[in-house]
């Protein structure tokens, strides 16, 4: 095992940068088959914002595009961010100059990875994500390394730290998803703009990146169901306790005769299942394989160290000289998958109605829905705390999307029904 | 990716084999890396045996380590079994001859892996034993190849299945442990001999492997302090439980500034926490670094489905060409651990007494404590049971191992304490 040197220009200094940074000039021998790693290039948007590491010593390059192309960089290291711009014009660089790429960007991946996928494996280089995927926690690399032995069925589970930060917080505080989001803006744990987290678009590039894994089909990322954690109302959480369940955000992707179903939305899990049982930042999966069962793996999501030592382990797996494809099959043989028609998928649900207090109104509930064809497996009224309305909220047993979707209407044109029925599903897990 | 064909050569054909032999021969082209698995010559002991999967057509070997040796076996599989014996002249043989050896044998790789990983990395031949520990769980490769970029504290879990399950089955059915021992061998879930795994022997094996991935250190198994489930009584489940625990046969390794500690015990874990929550033959495992945090994973720990499984990866592994040492630094570096002497580890306690129902005995009890420096967190005396004493349980705030121990010899000196005290450690997690 030579002690080559591995050139690595990072390009994108923001916490995760700086974190690979300090590790690598701590620990520049870190990869057991013995190559040793040595930063000399870097490139970000600012060179004089503050930044723990000191990068003055760091030859400085403006365009990461250059960085990518230096002939002083063997492995190009991607923390800029973002499914385009600079981002993949450098990755698109250095594949093209056959140099191994490892990257962070979740979005980049799901969007763009089937044809970054062909030019890596045209070029013979490796791309590797693992700490775009639950920071740490080598999701990837299992499904990706570890099933390969095996036909996976199913990945599910909690992909946004944030959105679990904040759901597992307005449980415990009874405060508001604005008041929470507010208080993790102030924190640093949600960013200015906190779309891409709460509405459930970073979940969504994530399982996209596993569903693409998992399945050997190309990422699809336009074909996923995307729903977010704004819409989820404290009242949800306190009556889906009580019904003995915890909402969380979970991703989901699952593999049928008829294709894969991508999704992501606000789902009821029982309180003892593990998914309920990860709270605050904690991001959690499990992998359901035909041969395997089922793998459950948790762990911090995100975080500076964490994602800097997964880039770390992606940088010492290309110094192992490994060839695999990027994802689970050749990119000349990837497909993107075909997405199934979430309207014919089957599943539990949960409702909450804020209906009249007169007599006669849970009958015409019950019996609306029946007649709709959707069974009613739980039905719990609490004590009216509201003029405006008796909060009633019920779960079914499994029912067609399809079905329930219409015997909704029915219910909201009810006259004693008096705002719209709230949907939440009931994980399949 | 050249489509090369592969030639696997598989000693030992019990359940684990049958099952690779089916897998390979319904999906010989399973690896992503492209490569071609052809099964190009078997041995066993019985040649005759009936087995679910048809042999007949496969070369036959009387002896492995011919089938090592033979110029039509590319990559030899081992899962024979045993730390020394064919198995061991088997694998010796295949490294000697540069061959990639695959297996699932603990106690091979806890007990001769440095001497193996020393021939393996001399030849440059991959050494794989992904499917030694936990089955498909890919707890091997989480800490060869993803934890690199960390330094890891600790790893601790439960390892054996069968002992999982027995306690399982032990706490839900009030059923002793011959009782339910005696049941899960009727079903084929233990040994005839079990004392591999009901003696903690088989967990130690797999911990002693862990500990080595984890630490950069030779396998040190003579130096694990291991205690098995034949002395975990029904009556220290109930009690346990009335005082908010699971027993769990935990293993353990934690790296201190000392050294390292390896340990297998019965051990109580919180009801609440995923080690608790795991039942029946299901593995899990904690795995703690200074930068990713703590990392869980769970799944089934053996069959013939998921071992075959992570052998196969393994295989898929060895056909990337992936150059890594076998632990998690160059066999030329790697040294034994310094064993931590148990007696000066910090822990909590759970003690069981059994004492004459006569006034004053729990305060002598009690005094007696802490006089020995032993500083009491619980405490909890049922109602009689049984004539010949009553029993009374307490836990422990957190004492030196050989603080304890002297206090358990004053208190079973007391006149009032009619047995042994019993002693269960509860888990650090």
């Amino acid at each position: 095992m030579a002690q080559k040197t591995w050139r690595i220009g990072v390009a994108g200094l923001g916490t995760v940068g700086a974190g690979l940074l300090t590790f690598l000039a701590e620990r520049p021998d870190f990869a057991p088959a013995g190559g040793r790693a040595t930063v000399t290039g870097v490139s970000a948007r600012s060179r004089s914002r503050p930044r723990p590491f000191d990068i003055s010593n760091l030859p400085w390059f403006d365009d990461p595009v250059a960085l990518a192309n230096s002939p002083e960089t063997d492995v190009f290291v991607e923390l800029i961010g973002g499914s385009d711009g600079p981002a993949k014009a450098a990755v698109e660089a250095a594949l093209r100059a056959g140099k191994p790429v490892v990257t962070a960007n979740k979005a980049l991946i799901a969007e763009h990875g089937a044809d970054l996928a062909a030019l890596a494996e045209a070029k013979g280089a490796p791309l590797l994500f693992e700490a775009a995927v639950m920071g740490g926690t080598p999701a990837v690399k299992m499904l990706r390394e570890a099933m390969v032995g095996d036909d996976v069925k199913s990945v599910a589970g909690i992909l946004n730290g944030t959105c679990n930060y904040i759901l597992t917080e307005m449980e415990a505080t009874g405060r508001s998803f604005a008041e929470v989001l507010g208080e993790a803006q102030r924190l640093g744990y949600a960013e200015a703009d906190p779309t891409m987290d709460v509405g459930g678009f970073d979940a969504a590039h994530k399982i996209s990146i596993l569903a693409a894994l998992a399945f050997g089909c190309a990422p699809n990322y336009a074909a996923a169901e995307i729903e977010g954690i704004e819409g989820v109302d404290l009242l949800d959480i306190q009556l889906a306790r009580d019904l003995g369940y915890r909402i969380k955000l979970v991703a989901s992707a699952d593999r049928s005769p008829d294709g894969v179903l991508v999704r992501v939305h606000p789902s009821l899990a029982p309180l003892a299942h593990p998914l309920a049982q990860a709270g605050g930042a904690l991001n959690a999966l499990f992998i359901e394989g035909t041969r395997i069962g089922r793998i459950f793996i948790q762990g911090p999501g995100a975080g500076s160290g964490p994602t800097a030592a997964a880039v770390a382990a992606d940088i010492a797996d290309v110094m192992t000289g490994a060839v695999r494809p990027v994802f689970q099959k050749p990119a000349t043989d990837l497909k993107p998958f075909t997405p199934v028609d979430p309207s014919k998928s089957l599943g539990r649900a949960y409702l909450r109605l804020s209906v009249k207090d007169e007599p006669g109104v849970i009958a015409a509930v019950t019996e609306t829905l029946g007649d709709a064809g959707v069974s009613i497996e739980s039905f719990l009224q609490k004590p009216v705390e509201k003029a405006d309305g008796v909060p009633i909220v019920l779960t079914t047993h499994a029912v067609a999307e399809s079905v329930l979707k219409a015997a909704i209407e029915r219910i909201a044109a009810l006259p004693a029904v008096l705002d719209r029925p709230r949907l939440l599903r009931i994980a399949r897990i």
